[in-house]
């Protein structure tokens, strides 16, 4: 899986029905010290969270897979919130 | 998920009999804030779009999960029509 | 899906036996504009075409749904023929 | 599959409850003769280990094949822990 | 799928009891005019292969649909030995 934050919110009207109830969110990827990457995931929200959190992003046919996905066509899902990251010789609050 | 705009159409007479009735379009990748990459998809349309749309691919196997595809060998969908990014502090509209 | 140009036969004897019958192609990589990229692909032939010729590709998972490759394992199969790609302001014959 | 180091360990209360029970581990991928990659990831530890062991990484939809993983949303699980790696010419302990 | 030459052999004692009898073989990546690349693999062997042989992978979620794999989580599987590939022009042995 991978870690991110969340900077915005996709609005669609036309769309698949099944998507309906689902958020839309805008994720940029961040490497596991909480730095910025420059790639962005369109990522459905699972557990209810919002702008500016660090989360964590399930891609792929595994997105399916999780817990209220199974039969909608996602192929990105946010299934935590990651609150702080333990190294060896350091911890990191996100 | 990611974003992207259609530019094309592709024409195929020797297919898989299972794609009658899909458009297949051609769509280049776009960032969240609406500015080109140098990805291109050919993504089958489920929803009914055209030329200059901005709209949202669903890639992989997850594709296949969609409405209307369950049991055809696509590995991209097009499934939503994007409007607008909601950023906290602007609004993009596509 | 991507699109590309078959440029090779591949000889195999010994592999799973679930491949006999199918033609394994190498296909280099194009751009929606018919230019050459430099990624190549060993892909499954489910349609009958052959070298030259400008051709769609399923890969990953999704390819195992295609027409005939329920339950064989492949990761890439060639499902159409590309003859023309239209946009906006020009026709590109492949 | 590839290999990488366990580097940290990754904490959320928020998360899908069905990834109650399982560690999350931050892994940092390796090449094959033990060398850091930059790329990391965030990966179910299925098989009791921890900081500093050197594994084998299932990514993608595999990934909920595996053992205790089928139906739950992981697209990177930790399958085995790697000791050696035996080349033509030499031999690397990990 | 792509092709690779098997260059090393992963000792494992700690792993998924599924994984019991099969290879775990170290393969680098070539392109299809056999020529080196940089990628390396760890793939499980299904058709008895050894080191220096040029091999076709199945990579992803596809290669649990291989001959034997059905249900053990490898996200790479080795289904072909690969003897010769033949191009308009020329003929390569590999």
């Amino acid at each position: 899986m991978i870690i991110g934050k969340i900077i915005g919110n996709v609005v669609s009207t036309v769309k698949d029905p099944k998507y309906n109830g689902y958020k839309l969110l805008v994720v940029q990827e961040m490497n596991c010290f909480g730095e910025f990457e420059k790639n962005f995931y369109i990522s459905a929200d699972l557990i209810g969270v919002g702008i500016d959190e660090v989360v964590m992003l399930v891609n792929g046919a595994a997105a399916r897979t999780s817990v209220e996905t199974n039969g909608i066509g996602f192929d990105s899902v946010i299934t935590a919130k990651i609150e702080t990251i333990i190294f060896e010789d350091k911890v990191i609050k996100l």
